[in-house]
């Protein structure tokens, strides 16, 4: 295409910006103007993509990280013939595929959900590490970014991972328009500034008007051709360019134009500026992805082995059987044990040092594309990646996370390293799946089951040693439960996982003693939970005694109950949980104190039970 | 201190923190060993502190950022002579005030829980702020950082918010040892490195060798006497500094030296040199803080007002009233509603820009200074900060967050903008309180009631209008309810907050016309929560039938269910709650797909009732 059709080009992506935002009621037409002429540029000449086969393993990718500038990525489908016109209208609109911010769960051509800002760059950087070190068939990856998300750490934990990586694959086109939501950003149209901040982290960086249609081709020209450093593209833009009541004016965020048909005869009316976009080239290589017998670990009953061990082996061998797993790790590998995956796959090994946000984010990246990722830092850490997480469900990616050191069990180091709050964060993502193993087969089991799940799955270890109570050949079904001591005198049931397993089982031992027959369940699947087992252990017993190494909000506790959220009878319910503050002891110490070790259990059985609160 | 004496310090400091940590048998004697010297100088020549009175209005104020280093911490206090050798061998033993790491709740002289790294420069950048614009007693903010933690995102959203900000009282020092936990950080001693990405974000940068004491001295003079910019001290030390069998080398990060004594013996013995901190300055401005008397806005019944509008303006009228409140906000203050306090009070009002995780820092270390913060965002973007909330409530802040735009209730936007996790999140934190308001002026009491809490307190508010259903009169004790609608005829309760409530109360009318009546209970306060009203409601209905704008997992049906969580017996509980991933429709098409309006509450009644599930 010419300069003036380029430019044609640019005025059809803000008519239909305009257009469907109109249509909708709703919508961020303004920022979706300022960036219309790099996406034109970025269209018509540069993006390598076939809409007819999304998958294509060289296809660039596209990722909108300002997500609110949706009907500007509307319109550009609509401008390759991938979305018709009465669709583009659709916009916002209940069951259209045109949401408020886009979905790769509706749309095809759309990698990861963006929407929460500073996320479109972290997750970009996880796409390109896999395309260069994994994939090798040439695809870059764009990624348009505004300037108000720049404020976000997310993105400097990108820029730094993406220079240290070197990741010419990938190219970041920032949308300078000066106005956040409130108002002026912080550096308004300083490029300089923002120039200074990515060469700082080893990226090559372009200054350009991102209104003149031939500057931004040279620059995208200059950016495919510069080769071991990523590159920004800083473009000079006007917020609500082109249409003179709210160009570059503050207080029109987010909000359709004030008089849209006016605004689209000042943008010249309708167009249907015909547009080619390249196909990507014959993809050079096939993925390589190995299958073999599955070989996990397999520990002897009444050994002690933490369960982190026992992932880091699994995980290991779960790479050894099958090709498409990866692992990221937090600079934390020597606690998660995903050493023993870096050490047996070092090509499949990522170390994202202490970024959690990029971390989850490189994650979420490689699993949209088809990659089986695993990531690991400390349970309490992933707390710093809980919008990501979000965002992720968003998606709908299947990744894998696994939170080391949980709880108080882990001991003198204190609770800001200690995952407390992890079940609650991990069980309120839709669709999520949350387990936490007692011993080494257990995990070794769930550690493979989780590969064949969709959505977020969570897996919580623990940092000590505790016995191995199961044998090798034991299945663990995720929904499941064990019911691990029962009888039909039972007069309560105890409901542990993880490192109360062996506490409840000691404490059943005790109240035997003493005449009182307990019920002793292993709810290894906190989410989803089992159910049938819960329900026929409160029929039986009457009441359920929970016990977890985790606050007392929406953990196991909080699980239990909801098996009951349906109207039936519901039993009697006793949770014991972490209801203080921690300080530093040893793990047996932090559990006594907590009220959660077999001594705290038993005594709150004794109660319930001596004092006839149940039966 | 001439060289020679400040150099021995510096020894004294690492032979007691090989020594506190070879009492407790863990510990990170290595981590503290690379920063000795550094914080020798601080403590001899630099640091102006009153031991005595660490309440002193003109104290510097200095932060662990590397909070793993706390036998360092604990070393400079014993040479301060604050401390006892006696006690500093408690270190990490049970009951001991000398943690793993270090938190406010048990030692006055640490300003804020460290041991997430990437928080402590972050939180610095509050404390500075608000000693720049707020206080004028002169302080300096000391933040000791390690090399590893420059990789956390946060900490950029530090250095750009205090490069902006001109805070020439924040001095970083950044202990560059080049060891990490698990092995070499991505820049090792590449000190221009980590200079080149803080003079990007606007700082002055200062490179030495962190082991030569007078190149130290010299330093911590040409930062004091820097103008206009935050400095950064970049200093290249090496892990282990002076023990041969360490020193700079990989795997000995988190352990006690393998020969202590030996160690101890190598570093010359221990000494007992004698230091004497400067005093700080006579406090140059009292504070003043003014107090007038509470007028909250007062709406009337009936009215159409959002809560967020009722929260912006209270939170305005709270800071006229105290002179202490301050507000923050993320870039969201025309939606969040703070932009009535930004009007009403410029000087008290702190623009974060979009970097949540720096919004919630920078209200901790204003609360650390006694100011009472009030920092706001959307609520699905608070997940950003989970981490910076589970720390705040580790060090006791006070701090208010307030999350608007909760809940599917938001309409078009669609999940991305959702808080659908929020309740589940601030729920699990200890010692939080979670509020959730449905109407105007139950919203302005309650942002009057959250400034009298301790530790964290959520209120969650939403984007729609609804109807004001109190009156401006009306009581709302944290660890209340309403009940709305009750006869002695009830069949089943609803219990509602926030934009269910009208929900309900419209589900209890159409009930009543089928004949059949049900209680209606407002559980503004989720955490605490009502739990006799709760309890009396159980008794009188049998049946709990929740209803929330929030996932199924950690919000208001767990809260409800918590309440029998004592082994009394427990109604019937039925939880009506966001249990698919929404997209795009207008706010009441959002609640009907969800189940949870007024239609949906009125079925899931009914058929209860009907269906004989309930009595």
């Amino acid at each position: 295409m010419n300069t003036a059709e380029l430019a044609e080009l640019g005025q059809q992506l803000r008519v239909d910006s305009v257009r469907a935002s109109a249509a909708a009621g709703s919508g961020h037409p303004t920022s979706s103007m300022s960036a219309a002429d790099l996406m034109a540029v970025l269209l018509a000449h540069h993006l390598r993509y076939d809409f007819e086969r999304p998958e294509h393993p060289a296809n660039d990718r596209f990722v909108l990280s300002k997500g609110h500038a949706s009907p500007l990525l509307y319109a550009a489908y609509k401008a390759a013939g991938a979305v018709e016109d009465g669709e583009l209208l659709t916009f916002r609109k209940i069951g259209s595929r045109l949401e408020g911010h886009p979905t790769p769960r509706r749309l095809p051509w759309v990698e990861t959900a963006t929407g929460s800002l500073g996320q479109g760059l972290p997750v970009g950087v996880g796409i390109a590490l896999a395309g260069k070190r994994l994939e090798r068939t040439g695809y870059r990856v764009w990624v348009l970014c505004g300037d108000s998300e720049l404020a976000e750490g997310s993105v400097w934990e990108a820029a730094e991972h993406a220079g240290y990586e070197h990741l010419d694959n990938l190219i970041t086109i920032v949308d300078v328009n000066r106005l956040g939501q409130r108002g002026p950003t912080r550096h308004g149209h300083d490029l300089d500034a923002y120039a200074r901040r990515f060469q700082a982290f080893g990226w090559h960086t372009i200054e350009i008007d991102g209104h003149d249609v031939d500057k931004i081709d040279r620059a995208y020209g200059e950016a495919l051709s510069t080769a071991g450093q990523p590159v920004a593209i800083l473009a000079r833009t006007l917020k609500g360019k082109g249409v003179a009541a709210v160009e570059d004016m503050e207080g029109h965020h987010g909000k359709p134009l004030p008089d849209a048909e006016g605004a689209v005869a000042e943008l010249g009316g309708p167009r249907e500026v015909p547009v080619r976009v390249s196909e990507p080239p014959a993809a050079a290589a096939l993925r390589d992805v190995t299958t073999e017998v599955l070989q996990l670990p397999r520990y002897d009953e009444g050994d002690q082995v933490a369960t982190r061990d026992a992932f880091g082996a699994a995980l290991a061998a779960l790479g050894t059987a099958r090709g498409d797993v990866v692992a990221l790790d937090g600079e934390v590998g020597d606690s998660t044990r995903t050493e023993e995956f870096a050490k047996a796959h070092p090509e499949r090994f990522f170390e994202c040092y202490i970024a959690e946000q990029q971390l989850v984010a490189a994650a979420v990246g490689m699993a949209t594309r088809g990659w089986l990722p695993y990531a690991s830092t400390f349970a309490a850490f992933l707390t710093r990646a809980y919008d990501f997480v979000r965002m992720a469900s968003i998606s709908g990616a299947g990744v894998n996370l696994v939170g080391s050191h949980a709880g108080v069990a882990i001991g003198q180091d204190g609770p800001s390293q200690m995952g407390l709050e992890d079940l609650a964060m991990f069980r309120a993502v839709h669709g999520s799946t949350v387990l936490y193993p007692c011993d080494a087969n257990q995990t070794a089991r769930l550690v493979a089951a989780m590969a064949g799940l969709d959505g977020i799955r969570y897996l919580r270890t623990s940092r000590g040693k505790t016995p191995v109570i199961y044998g090798p050949g034991e299945e663990f079904p995720v929904g499941g439960s064990k019911t691990l001591v029962s009888s039909e005198e039972d007069r309560l049931t105890v409901v542990a996982a993880g490192v109360t397993v062996p506490e409840a089982l000691a404490a059943a031992d005790r109240l035997a003693e003493d005449g009182i027959l307990v019920r002793v369940i292993d709810l290894y699947s906190v989410k989803p939970v089992d159910v049938d087992t819960l329900r026929r252990a409160a029929e039986e017993t009457g009441c359920l005694l929970t016990v977890e190494d985790h606050h007392a909000e929406g953990g196991l506790g909080d699980a239990v109950a909801e098996a009951f959220g349906d109207g039936r009878p519901v039993p009697r319910l006793v949770r014991l949980a972490v209801r203080t503050m921690p300080g530093s002891a040893a793990p047996d110490e932090q559990l006594h104190a907590a009220g959660i070790d077999a001594v705290g259990i038993a005594a709150a059985a004794k109660l319930l039970v001596e004092e006839a609160v149940v039966r």
